[in-house]
């Protein structure tokens, strides 16, 4: 749209309409208006297929609805994240056809166009899920295809082991942990695809908050490990889908 | 070599050379003897054309040299981080031909067979080159072709704004900074492709040490990057050279 | 009124109705009884226009009352800051003018005599609001114009771009962050006034608290940064109330 | 400058001289080409009587001369920080004017155009001298009036208050103190303009690195009181000329 | 059961039944299908006479019930730990002879076969005997025999030295404390038996959460200290049982 | 009683009723009995007039019932700290004639036989409050004069001033802050006895929990200040008696 | 000096010599002038036989040398701490009576005008001696008769146990330790006066910097223990004297 | 030597050498003097093998000597952690048949009486070797039969996998890891034995120092692991020799 903008200024210049002062001021207010780069925004997600997220943590259930309503009319299909059951239920009335993600509270609405190439999602133990499942759904949306792999965790280094050969098909794993996070920094010494590690809050005493796994995560001795922030599984599927996107694009 | 070693014991039961037992032990042993493992490990870096890697921070002059003999013999191409000067000039009578990359401290033996797809590096103020040149150097011997962009940082943030337009045109970003850290968050919702973030040392007072950086860049408001540990620019480099490969594979 | 115990003393002093030793001991209790620096306070309030602020995290609903009541009686105007809406309610009885600002839960009574200068507000998301808020509040109770953006955080940065040039007019600008508090930083490396950044405690993981929001201010690249507590609207807006004042009042 | 580029660009279209498709890629290339935001820059400092800065913790003593000489050639004047003595004697050699100001290691070329308003800097003890001077060249430099006060911290609170009467006319105070960190709150509970607080690393055990005047000073009771990263004398000097600027324009 | 699957692949090899690619392939599954990993740990718990434990804190009551009743196929006891009394009632409907341990909410099914060694478990004061319990609950499933000593901390020292002679019995002694954390170092000094010390989060101030305790107990004077995570009773008496089981086995 | 024991031990051998080996067992069962050093506890508190001292935070009501029904009987007065209002309900009917100190929910039964000397406790602000009163209730208890000043902190510095004459009388001062906690170093600036500091966790953001109060208050410029951990009044109190009752003794 | 500034002043009222306006300034420069103030120092110096104390960390050895000729002026004796060997030469020459205490590098000049009470001063190790002798050359200069007891920790308890019945003659202990800090709690659980304790920043790992002994102290089960900053043998030799001063004044 | 006190002391009573007052003197002198706890102690050395250990890190060469000299008095064997080489060649002198363990800067002193159970020592990579070796060479001295794997890492994690046979035959197992620290968690899950983990300060960034090995450590996932100080291989080593006494004992 700016490009636009900016053809009309340069018309209206070579039409004399505009003298020096002026056109310099359009130009300039095309630059400062910035509806430009707002309109760039939703085309890049028309044509990239990815979704707008919303992150509804402090929101009202109004303000998520009202927020879900604008951008359901500039995209085919919308992503909520952190979504009380409540606001859940509020936007159910006006899009009946959304799914609540359960454990990862959240919404969908509409399906993404694809599923290609492959974002293999494992977590360490049961209490993970929800920072997994957050970070498929995220991906999905974004048009990858997924493959979960829930409770893998190192205790019982047997559970990883007998899931490697499929882990090792995926264009980019997303690998979630709480405690000692030492899954990521695992799996990584035996696949040769980039990992996102995401450490979760779960844990007790020195564990609690998720610093020591993210401590873990950033210190990982296996190359290939890059991390994001405690429970961002939002933000870890994103950057998995970016990241499947540039290898199945071709 | 492991599957030689398999397929050789599997030959000598099939020829009744081995009784159960024996043969049970012989496989037993072929696993734990793990000679097989770290051919496997050879065989995987000659075919993905990633080099071996040597970081060489707590190693003598001495050991460093023997490493790089006997990786040299498996490798057509050797990678050694953080090495000292001196070490540097002893690894030069025994291979005249390595590279010593001095910001960055990093020697490299031989080329990369090929520069493909492309990771663009940058940093936000020139203190952060010899972090950004180690996640160059990286990721060109894995085979990236390489951009780099040197002191881009926010402080001045027109510098950053020339540079958008080819950035884009990155499968992966790699963005090292310090002090603030806010540079990767800034690139990361300009552009489409995932930003590694890099957090450096450089700084003073609550800066000192990279945490203020790391902590900025794990709460980056725009998704799509990931973080490595801080100073860590060949786990960067490593990273986004899986990535790129993925992108420029097919 | 410690002049006046002084002018008193030194009558009294003269009329020889006080010794050497009792003249000595009279002037060290004036000092002592310290009514006079009260006094002074009440003075300042009502000199400079700017209101007596009771903050009312941990006052009970009957504290706060009997505080303002007895404020309002040598103030033209009031600020309670962090008051509880059922405080608020039990005020409205008594000050049945008063405004009760939702978001920061501000309560102020009368309004101020001038509005000159100019402090603009900015958030970088909605969550950030409340903060917001209540740094303008205070701001324009001490005096102070106020503009306010709400919402034209980094990550989106085409949105603060389109609000630079009026920002450009402010003698002071409050910019209030979670999560990475970049947005003051880019603020900085763009305007010539100086920026008053308050982080808040928004955001989860590593950002929780507002620390790594903190952090990042206070190693911000750009000069011309200063840095209030974590969530401390109040603080931001008297610091812009004092420097605004100082550009206003010629 | 940029303008001027713009100005050319607009003619030539007047002219004819540019299709739509070229004006377009022109006015493109003025912004991304960003010559015209460092020329703004430029103007800038020219406009505003401050000198550009240089840091130079981390810049070889060649490094730092180039930068000079060029910054030499678009101002009056150049304000160095953090110059070690090597790199001052270099410099000595091109620039036979400089001042090598020798506590706080700033070097400053030329002087300032006037010397309006007042800026006081104070500092607790005798170890903050050197962050103190920098932060009063560097307010001075960029056309504050200055004054000093060192060692007037509150262990002998009489020194302060001796200097309360001098220091409430300051348009802006910048008050630098390690260990407690009390100084700042203390003095912006006696007056009526904006302090600016600088933490000291001085100190040792739990003072050591400046954390705990840090956490003193953002949780001043008294308000009024700002805060710059631990050390930067620079930035709180910066600021301060800002402040001190508005009050003095009129 | 690994083995078992060798063994049949070994004598399908020497049957001529399998190719040398359709061996290798069967041994590669068999290495990666890891059901033997998993048998070999059940088969562990059935020989050391380990129950399988759960960790119920982040489990819904119905989820704690199935897992429960499928390790209870497997072994002869059960020990579940930090168990919400609503699911211990729900359990009891299952397995009506389960003890509920009140103070560390552990479950018990089932009894040890055998109670051999000796293993004190002491707590510092009153508040640390819920993880005292957990200890003393975890290490009897076990099969150690268990002595408690609550409340013996070094604030009445004399306490602890009433208790020094039958402490000096043990085989290994697991020591409880919150705040100053100094009782293991103490007894550490007094005895000749491995300590593990468990830091509980009891504590206010600068003692909330365990982390002035942990860090007490890491720096132990005394040598012969190891430490568990803050509130791990669970690990302090698995460790424990561990360390009974090889003085108690012969 | 300890001695008793062991003159009675010394009796048996000189009257020959303890051979040799019996001998050395007695004496050694004396000492590993330890009710002598149980008992020695009780005289000391009947003898110095100190109470002892419940802590009920993590007690039921009922074993604080019990705790001090058993107190009761060997001491003339009772203190308990941290009592909720339950268990104080429950008391008053054991002991109708306690006193429950509703701010600090302190609870004493009887009265101290003297108050000598002068304990001096100021809190900076209102909220600061109760654990002032725990620290005066403490020490008034233990046989201390007390004079108590509320809401005299560093923001209006002229409310400290005017007390100094009065605070100069003091044996021993406890100063209580949160915030900046700025006042304990202020005040030892001004007098001439020992200062015990008590932060509190009173205050948000990097103030929240005491930490800031906290480390001021360690690295207080004025000797003579030593610090309690956060919120603990009644260590203060307790000290603060030691120290006035080594100056009143006399 | 201030009061004999305000008797002249009283009697130049009496004469009618100073007007009322005249009177009055006077008097605020008498209080503004603050030579009054430090006089007010140096004769409490004089009369409480404290000797005035530098402390030498960052100053030159000519600055040392400057100010101790100043002190030396007024004060029979003088107390350096953390004097740099080549300062103590220096200082020689001129001070050839001057006493170079070499563990703790403290400089005395002159002998205190007596000793009385007692103030013993214990480490827990042989590393912690240069604190404690710190505190307790401090603590004699100030008056106080001194005992010293070094490596007395608790990883051998008996070698405190000797020590305690001299301990107990004691009107304050100052208690040195660093890895786990748990002396001084161990001594206040055993005697009855008030203990200091200090942390040193001996120890290695967690250990390092002192701050796990800072928080045993703080958290000390045992009633009765103060503390100051890591290695602050100063501070505590300091407030234990003016503890020791008030039991011994009378 | 305290029991042979005691027997002469009884025999004195018993021979009327000794009144009852006289004898509780002399009783309590034998305990004070603790000349008899220093005895028992030398005992405990001489009976249980195990050799009195010196820390050297913060010693004087000389007084290494001197405490050296006394120690091999009293023992067969002596171990001295953390020897500066200097200090070594010294005692070298004295103690011709010393061994200077030159990685870890141990020195030995005789040979332990026998080796007996078995105590694994591992560390991940090669920089832990000095902290694995000090391990080794403590628990060798106490009687421990050791075995030592160098460089076995989870980043190739089959070099550990090929080492678990041997490993699951130790009575315990030292893990010793620095940067992500996940070796010991990943061993635990592997083995039946206790797994005493070493946090080591390698490591750069967040790693730097070994607090995130530790965190991970204390988080371990599988447990049977507990922990020591970082970097302390000696504390490890003596844990692991008591754990392995007791297994072997019998």
């Amino acid at each position: 749209m700016w490009e636009e903008q900016l053809k009309i200024i340069i018309d209206r210049i070579k039409n004399g309409e505009l003298s020096q002062d002026a056109a310099l001021k359009s130009i300039k207010n095309a630059l400062s208006g910035h509806l430009g780069f707002a309109e760039i925004d939703l085309a890049r997600a028309v044509r990239t297929g990815f979704p707008e997220v919303v992150f509804c943590l402090n929101k009202t259930d109004e303000e998520v609805l009202k927020i879900t309503e604008m951008l359901y009319k500039h995209n085919k299909h919308v992503l909520l994240t952190r979504v009380r059951e409540s606001a859940a239920k509020l936007l159910k009335k006006s899009f009946p056809d959304l799914v609540y993600h359960e454990k990862s509270r959240a919404v969908t609405i509409g399906e993404p166009d694809a599923e290609t190439g492959l974002v293999s999602v494992v977590t360490a133990g049961t209490s993970d899920i929800p920072i997994g499942e957050e970070a498929a759904v995220t991906a999905r949306m974004m048009g990858a295809r997924i493959r979960t792999y829930w409770d893998i965790g190192i205790a019982g280094i047997h559970r990883l082991f007998s899931k490697i050969e499929p882990l090792k098909e995926s264009h980019v794993i997303v690998a979630v942990a709480g405690m000692d996070g030492a899954l990521p920094g695992v799996i990584a010494g035996l696949v040769e695809c980039p990992v996102i590690a995401v450490p979760t809050s779960i844990g007790y005493g020195t564990g609690a908050g998720g610093y020591a796994a993210l401590m873990t995560m950033l210190n990982s001795c296996a190359p290939g490990v890059s991390v994001v922030n405690i429970d961002n599984g939002f933000g870890a599927g994103y950057t998995a889908a970016l990241i499947n996107k540039r290898g199945s694009a071709h």
